[in-house]
């Protein structure tokens, strides 16, 4: 029998190397090895791990230091006589990233060089009840201004900036942030139009995957594949494999407060029923019990908790069990071994993790021959914010040749 | 305030191209152009699109050409004087990769050469009640032989073979494949050693990973991310995101037949209650009805449904709806906008279609601004052997110089 199957999709080919991008693929290799390296590393010793010749190595660090990618710095003396040698590391003081969040009960503002380094971090509690979209992006891009003020008195450019939304986003757009109230928001370009000149690239991206890109960037490279799952009033995920954030088709993955846990259970504002959403939020533990003034839904549930009140006990142990069967579905769905409780959960974990451990274990099929880690998330609240930061500057760190190529007049920081 | 966060990881940094490894860059660099052109491509034309000079593309054409790899062919006369131009294109003569399936009713072994066609697709119907995993893996060695030797007939030369068993698969392990009443089974040790001499490399890999990239490679391009439903006693669920197999963290995604649908339901053999399969698989459809002598599971419930008996109808019913929520549950994380319903699903999806679409609109976020697709697979019961047979074959697509360096003593296709 004979049949005809297409062969696999082959990847783009590729072209030879050519004069002309020789310098710019020259450039970003020296520019990675220096980024691999993780500490100082000598002229010498970029010669031999690149492979280039040392006039060649000696040109491309003149041109990174001009654009203040890197820095030098001595080297530990290693103990041989002579002076001590000359070390490249990344810069301080070039190229930085901002990060804005909108958390369930405050603005967030986060800056990061291109060393990793959080420069700035700053946030203003706020409650959104009643609040158009508009009048929070205002409040939000004063504290954006404000950072980028900051940074330029420290000799940082802040290049490129990504904002956090606790929701889908396509097309630059909040799809639904039900925490918000918000459908079908251009936070990007209420963002940009709120205060003049905010004329910096600005990318609108989930909360949930910036959190986790944060756990990622914080792990010191120790996680791989994880899921950390975002809870607060509304419940995210982002999902890492292999070191990389797997957004789905459309950018859309990790809507996890919508996984089902009782077919015909409770109504949700999503239009189902039974989502864990309904469950597992703050609102659904906190129920009918009132928040008191300037106190958060998330510091009154834990404070419900640590006073035993048996109504908090008891929505707790609801919330861990049905936090147990989705992510139990999430995990036999992706085979990830580890999952991080981030947001409010990362303070509810005490009251969490038991029942959650309780349902993976029986509904798992790998349990029976692999062990799951379940363990808070490192960074807290912070998290997306601070992986907003990294985002940004991560596009600087993968194409350092458009940070060097960049327009002169172009200046974002520069006060209005 | 100031805080320290690893820099993202970076990417392997990557060494210039040296005069030694050059050779073989450009012989793979020529290799994927005549895989990308889908068509005989005349060596002036890749020269142009390769940027190598043409006395480099003829010698490599001469290396490609004695390898077998590829097969001159006349190009279509383009209505210019002077004689037809000669073509490049790839071999039918050459390596080929062999597939392997243990199906619910059938032991299957396929081959199909570097240009993707199935060359040789052979069944054997099979019921596996009583029958040891040396036994059955005894009788598919021995369909292995035969197919290895009708291509030697053919100069074609079998150069890797992946089987595929329905079940989750770790370091070549079956771990648990209930349909069959394995645990645990080193099914590639035991199909080596049923029959001398089988020296093929040989991977084993889940059977719905690889339907899968069977229905990839067949949709000629037009999928890129979808979930491959495999239904059947068991049902497993292969994801693809951007044209690639999404395996999981350990190789064990796509469980979906273990995803909870009711948390205090039927118990399941896996030591849960709930799970999809105990209320979507031929097993829970047919309930307690006979299967006669002779028919299959599949061919009972498609007989009873079109009879039109009503216990059938309403075991249907409920697989379509419980169907649609692991699969709600699945786009939810996933994010993905095509579901092929394969296996047994795609003789049944009449009957399954309109429930899981219902459960899908209500229970998906994303459903509210974007449509899902769900339809049948394209090759039916014989994807995931065609795909274990393409899956074979890639590995000489991604990596030609393995099959012209490989050892000239190795000839897996030599009778025994």
């Amino acid at each position: 029998m004979t049949g005809n199957i297409r062969p696999s999709r082959p990847r783009q080919p590729e072209r030879p190397v050519r004069q002309e991008n020789l310098r710019t693929l020259n450039l970003e290799l020296v520019f990675r090895h220096i980024l691999a390296a993780g500490q100082p590393i000598s002229r010498t010793e970029l010669a031999t791990s690149t492979g280039l010749t040392r006039p060649t190595i000696t040109r491309i660090a003149e041109e990174l230091l001009a654009g203040q990618l890197i820095a030098e710095t001595s080297l530990t003396h290693n103990g041989r006589a002579g002076r001590p040698r000359v070390g490249l590391t990344l810069s301080g003081r070039g190229p930085a990233g901002l990060g804005l969040d909108i958390r369930a009960d405050a603005l967030a503002a986060c800056v990061v060089d291109l060393t990793g380094t959080v420069r700035h971090l700053a946030f203003t509690p706020s409650t959104f009840a009643g609040r158009s979209a508009p009048d929070v992006l205002t409040r939000l891009a004063h504290m954006a201004r404000a950072a980028l003020d900051a940074m330029a008195a420290e000799d940082l450019t802040v290049v490129t900036a990504t904002l956090a939304v606790p929701g889908p986003v396509h097309d630059g757009i909040a799809r639904s942030a039900p925490e918000l109230g918000w459908r079908n928001v251009d936070a990007g370009a209420l963002l940009r139009g709120a205060i003049a000149p905010l004329d910096l690239p600005l990318t609108v991206d989930n909360q949930a995957n910036l959190a986790a890109l944060g756990e990622l960037y914080a792990s010191d490279n120790t996680l791989d594949s994880f899921v950390y799952v975002s809870g607060g009033l509304g419940i995210g995920a982002g999902i890492v494999v292999d070191g990389q954030l797997m957004r789905g088709a459309r950018g859309w993955s990790g809507e996890l407060g919508h996984v089902t846990v009782h077919p015909d259970g409770k109504p949700c504002p999503c239009g189902s029923r039974g989502c864990l959403q309904t469950y597992a939020s703050l609102q659904a533990i906190l129920s009918d019990a009132p928040v008191p003034g300037g106190a958060t839904p998330e510091v009154t549930v834990t404070e419900h908790a640590e006073a035993g009140s048996p109504a908090t006990l008891a929505a707790l142990d609801t919330a861990g069990t049905t936090l147990g069967i989705a992510l139990a579905d999430m995990l036999n769905i992706l085979d990830i071994d580890t999952i991080l409780l981030g947001g409010s959960f990362s303070l509810l974990a005490s009251w969490l993790t038991t029942n959650i451990r309780a349902e993976i274990a029986q509904r798992v099929l790998s349990t029976a021959w692999a062990p799951i880690t379940i363990r808070p998330a490192l960074l807290g609240p912070d998290a997306a914010v601070i992986g907003a930061a990294l985002t940004s500057i991560d596009q600087i760190r993968q194409h350092p040749t458009a940070w060097l190529t960049r327009p002169p007049s172009r200046s974002p920081a520069s006060p209005a």
